[in-house]
């Protein structure tokens, strides 16, 4: 056992301190920020801070005598890893979404005692749940405190990084036209003022980009959208005075961030404010004073945000076709040096991110590269890190999964490539999970089909030999924006009706197989939302059907050709051309050879 | 123009006297009772009796100088047909769930004024949504009267059928057992009384049987349980002094129908009490006194029955059979006749139910024969009448939806036959369907699936060629009970947790595709929730796959083959070869002929 004196420990004692202070009883962290982001800024990552725990979801507990760590599955290894010398418990739970730390906080704290939690960075959901289950328990809860606050000195301030315009071409639709599509949005739903939080949300209304956090290129602001003006609220010095001008001119003001409260405390009585329920966090919604009617619906711009336009998707093509270029290039050099250099898993990340930076309109990264050999690959959310990656040498599955940001769209695009010799339940398990991905690419369907009805159809290959995955079959894929948005998804949520499968969406399909220990299989591609032109016209309803946008082989030499239909292989033979006939323009050499050898038909 | 006085004109008269005399300004009239049943006994048939529209679904509301009524397209011809000479106005809905009604009261009271509706037979769920319209509107809303009693001197009176016992064999679980395993759902979820207000429920846990309705042997009465005894709340007569001894060996008082609401009202201080929202009246529920907490979930009888046990699932097997047979004597008669008899829809339905009632343990229909031929068979709720039905002539395609009630279980089934020449397109339509019914028969998935997920895969095939079809692919369907019955349904349904699949759910697959004008095809099967025995095993999860009840050959000669894949020719081949192994035995003569005639292999 460790018995050095962690920093965790010194930072829990403070905070244990703090809760003393303030007479409170239990301090609740969860991982969240006020924009109710995936990625957050380090000044909203307390969790980790105080915990030490890396993971990306995770949610913290802390007593006055103890404290206790919620994670689920896929990082328990880690969690314990981290947690040590901490004295903090991990509590394992089954999924991200489970709520056992609020029956741990009841049992702990009894039928008393006052929790307290920061309502800036709690989702309006999780604090009616938080707060009925308190009530409930007869405990206090306190959402108007943020003790982070008052123990870390030197806790990161806002992020500073510019804002940039996305401009035109790449931007074809300027401002002051989402904007009016917005506000006739506001107007249909009676609404006088509109309040968003969601910084993509935010990034795709005002064609602004930004960095402050990894991979999703956006920036913390806050927007207050009234019939004829808006203010965006941003941390100091974030927009120059040229971008402020030229926002200015299109009715948009810029104020500080910590003005966004007061602004909507000060919401004139009779205004009627439309909120998204699901993309405001309860601290915000506390300010709207009474007198002002809330009408909650889903942000008009989480809507007209996912409907890319025909000049949009005519530039995600292009982004796509780069993006398959650059794995050529990649691929033609890693087959080549296979067996001559030494390649671990961190060096496919740097060699594929050095192929993509090299093509026109790259900006970044769209997540961290996940390259998984063998039993790293049955892990789906796997990252190599400098302590601990696998050398790519012997017999087995490598599993790539990375994609990148262009001002041109977003990409992520997943394959598996035999290494040595593969067996033949290796080759089942590809050819079962290209099944599923093919099934669910070639369908049609009802435009306004809520989008998890459409999962059975990638999992029924699967299904039909006894394999289940446990991750969602696709996500919503924003344009040069976050590489998960909404509001779409194809998988086992719950259905509303905000998830019509609409023209112009595009999502991903990547269903796979994970043998824990041994090695995992997903195929993924990103599908653009297309009318179809079916044999029976719109007799019977408007159908829609999915162009695969991603570009780039599926390895045939993993496929077990007995399991696949005729049908499945003309699929895999037509997209196979279309691969190379895309693909061939834009590289050359060894690339170029590697492009036509994978795309031979089956 | 018919200028004769009708009775509904009459009765709308003295309606709108008792309107005037109590001061209220409309009645609205839903089409319900107060156990939120499917067939309405004639007692609350009061929007028939007043409006003399016979449709089974439609909302009728009346004010002091109008009214109008409120039916979705399956009714369109047939109200306006129905409510000439009335007055009142069809208002077209587009669907039987829509609430136009709601929109139209407003408009018409203005924001003031008294709507009454008899809160005996509203749902919860539609009792808050009418009363926060109300509410916003400014208006009155009375649910204490039933105005209906004021004017309608011979309404009838509560049915008066005698209540039988299910009894074993065909009832293999007892009573006792049904109520411990009722009373240990209420314990979890810490309830100590429970009231059922769901007539099959009922029939189902008390193993009785009634004939109060159409179609459904059901029987009308609320229960009301404790952790010791419980309660049944009938109309005087129903249960002979044998069975009500029978009964209360087993714990179970009988009291008087009117009785329940007091019964409610009666319940100590401090009870707890479990009702299913979805599935009791506002009028009911009204009566819980304050001091009562109340425990919202669905009745753990619905779930319950919707598993039928192994013992259920044989007698169902058997009831198949029988169904079966019949089925091959009827056609082996039908394809005889025609050509030398004169055939109608109604010869047909009094054939096949001749056929039925032959079959050992046949009960009665388990709903309303539906034989439709050509443009009759595109109305997916058609019902051939005495003055308006088709003769069996000509080229075309009949389609046949019929069921039986036998004491070992519950059937319905579709068929389209080809009479005369069929053409390609007759055929090509035929053949999808074929597809999605095979497709989701030969489904596998995880238990837990919730059912309206399995929806696309029946729909695939059709939407592949633009095809969509407007109702539900799949119902739950009851033991020698209803034939409509939940918690799951194959459908676009929004999900919900309740309507997860469970082994020993019995549910039908029945996709279709009407032309208006045209033909319909629609083939219909019922399925078993049984285990899979996938290759995997339960690695992955714990896997479900349907088991085909319906015993029938699918006519062959509608087959366009050149869209069969091999292993659909494969999957009905073997149907073929199940129906006539498990049919022959059953029958003689010319239906055995016509048996191995309509199952030879593709």
């Amino acid at each position: 056992m460790d018995t050095r004196t962690s920093p965790q420990r010194l930072r829990l004692d403070r905070l244990r301190e703090a809760l003393q202070r303030r007479g409170i009883d239990a301090l609740l962290v969860p991982s969240s920020d006020p924009h109710l982001s995936e990625y957050l800024p380090e000044r909203w990552q307390g969790r980790e801070w105080l915990s030490g725990f890396t993971g990306s979801m995770g949610t913290l507990v802390v007593t006055r005598d103890g404290g206790a760590l919620f994670a689920d599955m896929r990082y328990w290894e880690q969690a314990e890893r981290e947690l040590a010398g901490t004295g903090l418990v991990l509590v394992k739970i089954p999924t991200a979404a489970a709520t056992h730390h609020i029956d741990w906080i009841v049992q702990q704290l009894g039928s008393r005692g006052t929790l307290a939690v920061d309502g800036q960075v709690l989702g309006l959901a999780a604090a009616q749940q938080l707060r009925s289950a308190m009530d409930k328990a007869g405990i206090t809860l306190r959402t108007d405190i943020d003790l982070l606050d008052d123990i870390w000195p030197d806790r990161p301030a806002l992020p500073t990084a510019p804002v940039f315009e996305h401009r035109a071409p790449h931007a074809p639709l300027p401002r002051s036209a989402k904007l009016a599509q917005v506000r006739e949005a506001m107007a249909r739903a009676g609404a006088s003022h509109h309040f968003i939080s969601t910084v993509d949300d935010i990034a795709w209304l005002f064609n602004l980009r930004g960095s402050d956090v990894d991979y999703n290129p956006v920036f913390l602001a806050h927007a207050l959208l009234d019939m004829s003006g808006c203010t965006l609220y941003l941390a100091p010095g974030k927009v120059g005075s040229d971008l402020g001008a030229t926002l200015q001119a299109d009715g948009v003001r810029v104020a500080d961030y910590t003005e966004a409260p007061r602004a909507l405390a000060a919401l004139p009585v009779g205004s009627r404010l439309l909120v998204d329920p699901k993309r405001v966090t309860f601290g915000l919604r506390e300010h709207v004073p009474t007198g002002v009617a809330v009408i909650e619906a889903i942000n008009p711009s989480t809507l007209a945000k996912s409907r890319k336009t025909a000049e949009e998707a005519a530039f995600v093509r292009e982004a796509m076709a780069q993006d398959g270029a650059a794995m050529c290039e990649f691929y033609a050099w890693f087959e080549q040096a296979q067996g001559t250099e030494r390649i671990t898993e961190l060096t496919i990340d740097e060699r594929l991110t050095a192929a993509r930076a090299r093509r026109p309109g790259f900006v970044g990264l769209s997540f961290s590269t996940i390259a998984g050999f063998n039993a790293n690959g049955a892990m789906p959310h796997y990252r190599a890190t400098a302590d601990s990656h696998a050398v790519i040498e012997g017999d087995g599955l490598l599993l790539i999964d990375s994609g990148g940001q262009y001002l041109g769209g977003t990409t992520d695009i997943t394959r598996v490539w035999p290494i040595g010799t593969v067996s033949d339940a290796q080759k089942r398990d590809f050819t079962l999970v290209l099944k599923g991905t093919m099934a669910l690419s070639r369908a049609r369907f009802p435009r306004g089909t809520l989008s998890p009805m459409l999962d059975a159809l990638a999992r029924a290959p699967l299904w039909a030999e006894g394999v289940e995955f446990g991750h969602g079959t696709g996500h919503g894929v924003g344009y040069f924006l976050n590489v998960h948005e909404g509001p779409q998804s194809i998988s086992k949520a719950l259905p509303d009706a905000n998830m019509a499968m609409e023209p112009g969406m595009i999502t991903s399909i990547e269903p796979g197989v994970y043998r824990p220990g041994q090695w995992g299989v997903r195929i993924e591609n990103l599908v653009l939302n297309v009318p179809a032109d079916t044999p029976e016209g719109d007799r019977f309803a408007e159908f829609l059907e999915f162009e695969t946008l991603t570009l780039c082989p599926i390895d045939t030499r993993c496929i077990d050709r007995s399991l696949m239909r005729q049908d499945e292989i003309d699929w895999l033979n037509r997209y196979h051309a279309t691969v190379r006939e895309r693909l061939a323009p834009l590289v050359s050499g060894d690339a170029l050879a590697w492009l036509e050898m994978r795309t031979q038909p089956l």
